[in-house]
């Protein structure tokens, strides 16, 4: 079944708008950059989608299309083309000012709860690239630690993994990459700096690179000598992690495992420390909306893809952070990368 | 007075949501990146703005503040924050996805048009950014002469650029630079191949560099040797380019300054082969929302900046397109780069 009949089946509205690039490249196999033009598939619950389109970009042959061009309302031209008077499901990340002038004359709906429910569940060739992304990205992780030598700077650091992720066969970043050094790794979005290797430190890599248009993502810290300090929070936010992982399965709310990893850290005193989420849903964007945080309920199936990185963050000294990627099996899951994650120190 | 003020004094609602993270660089000098999570800057018709923003980023310390956690509701957050009774103008950048849970409650309308009018006057120190990030444009572009050589591929080129548009004091591209040859730039939005430099060949140049935040944005086509038919297209072009900058000044719509490079093409009979708007506001982003198109009316301001790029696009032949960027004065306008653009040929 084609990746619109399976939306079609599960849509509870007749009728819904798809504007979001990636969205439509994952439906249709088409990817556009209109930059601040419209773009819009509409897929009716029964029937063909329909591309609306500029001219300026190349229609596609094998849809039904409306062309339209600069100078033409794209209010007008979709209320002449929607059913007015049905609710019309539009995807999350439409532009407020495509929505707005509907608002008046249709009644809307979020469609990303449709649109994702299909997306979460990668099929076996999604998870054949993303175990190969993620075997990628091990490889990298474990090549640069000829670059921790004193006096390397994060941004250096981050550098080397920007040109590793855009080499062949990776066509780039899953997101910047984040190279950090003890003290600066207590922001959990901290920006590499020149802030330079010195013993003692501690080292966080977190990276991804792209693969066949999919993502990978994992952070690894490592121990440039000795830290008592963060080595005792190494230790529980491994636990946190392993724990986590090991609760994941079908039929539980992805709350739980945030709770798995949560309660480890809590019991170490630690909870105030975890300031974020423990996970996110991941495939040809870094970051997907399966949270896996403590308000989310969506229950687990098989074929989800989802990271899962605790973290304890402390102003002053410093902090660490564990993160794998996990997919979902029939009766639990199994970890994509395989970089190691025991404690160890670098030989200095 | 401050940006946040004139925007405040020219607002007919009583509140305004700013989420887009441009926008609110602009107006607060704050450049956030939260990805898929929401930011949002309240700014009431009188009295201080106040910020939410997600606990993960750091507060600004200036400005009131409500932060939130990745499991808070942002609706209720803002809904417990603004005057339900009243229209909210939301920014058109805005995503669905937070704009549909408040349309039951609050009735919403488009923040751009204030926005806009505001970001698009330049006041005198962004100018002066504008004509460096355009004199650095023209070097450039002077010095890409010597690549033009048989046998260059388009990547080839647009890679050269790439990497001279983010060396200091540039910090990288306004948008993908444009290298094409020939046929292929009959294609408005043609991306660079592996077509290589030949003899009899037209190449065009679209590249754009950031500096000081800032874009630049400039196309020439240069000849390499003789190519009758498009040399006959070029010099229409530049004569539509031409009439269209003397037309330029305050108190005009846009719309008229479309049709003074429109009409020239049209009479030389190639109105069908000019498929675009003749230009684009530019500013912190390389496309702000000046249209100069044939259906806006918005009135020509001092301080307004926005290219004018007349081509022809003839599928089969090529084409040519001509792009400097008009900063507006008190009487005129001026061109802010200074690349020539004469017909000439490069020798062989």
């Amino acid at each position: 079944m084609s990746r619109i009949n399976r939306l079609q089946s599960s849509m509870r509205v007749n009728q819904l708008l798809i504007t979001d690039p990636i969205m439509i490249f994952y439906y249709t196999g088409l990817r556009y950059d209109v930059g601040e033009r419209f773009i819009g598939v509409y897929v009716p619950k029964e029937g063909e989608p329909t591309f609306f389109i500029n001219k300026l970009f190349e229609i596609p042959s094998e849809y039904n299309t409306i062309p339209f061009e600069d100078s033409d309302d794209i209010t007008s031209i979709l209320l002449a083309n929607i059913n007015a008077h049905e609710t019309l499901a539009v995807d999350g990340n439409c532009s407020a000012k495509f929505i707005i002038p509907l608002i008046e004359t249709v009644k809307l709906e979020n469609a990303s709860l449709y649109l994702e429910a299909v997306r979460n569940i990668k099929d076996a060739s999604e998870i054949e690239i993303m175990k190969e992304a993620s075997n990628l990205n091990d490889q990298i992780m474990e090549s640069l630690k000829e670059y921790f030598v004193e006096g390397i700077s994060e941004i250096e650091l981050a550098e080397i993994i920007r040109k590793k992720q855009s080499t062949d066969p990776l066509t780039g970043v899953s997101f910047e990459p984040i190279a950090l050094f003890s003290e600066n790794i207590a922001d959990p979005h901290g920006i590499p700096s020149n802030r330079k290797l010195k013993k003692g430190d501690v080292i966080q890599i977190d990276m991804g690179g792209i693969y066949k248009g999919y993502c990978s993502d994992m952070t690894r810290c490592f121990f440039f000598g000795d830290n008592s300090e963060l080595e005792k929070i190494y230790n529980i936010v491994l636990e946190a992690n392993l724990n986590a992982i090991a609760t994941v399965k079908p039929g539980i709310p992805l709350s739980e495992v945030d709770k798995a990893a949560r309660s480890v850290i809590e019991q170490a005193g630690y909870g105030p420390y975890f300031v974020h989420r423990t996970g996110h849903g991941i495939g040809i964007e870094c970051h997907e909306n399966l949270n896996v945080s403590s308000t989310n309920d969506t229950i687990i199936k098989e074929g989800m893809c989802f990271s899962i990185e605790p973290g304890i963050y402390i102003e002053g000294l410093g902090g660490i952070r564990i993160e794998d990627l996990i997919c979902v099996t029939k009766d639990g899951g199994f970890v994509m990368n395989h970089a190691p994650k025991e404690f160890s120190m670098i030989s200095l």
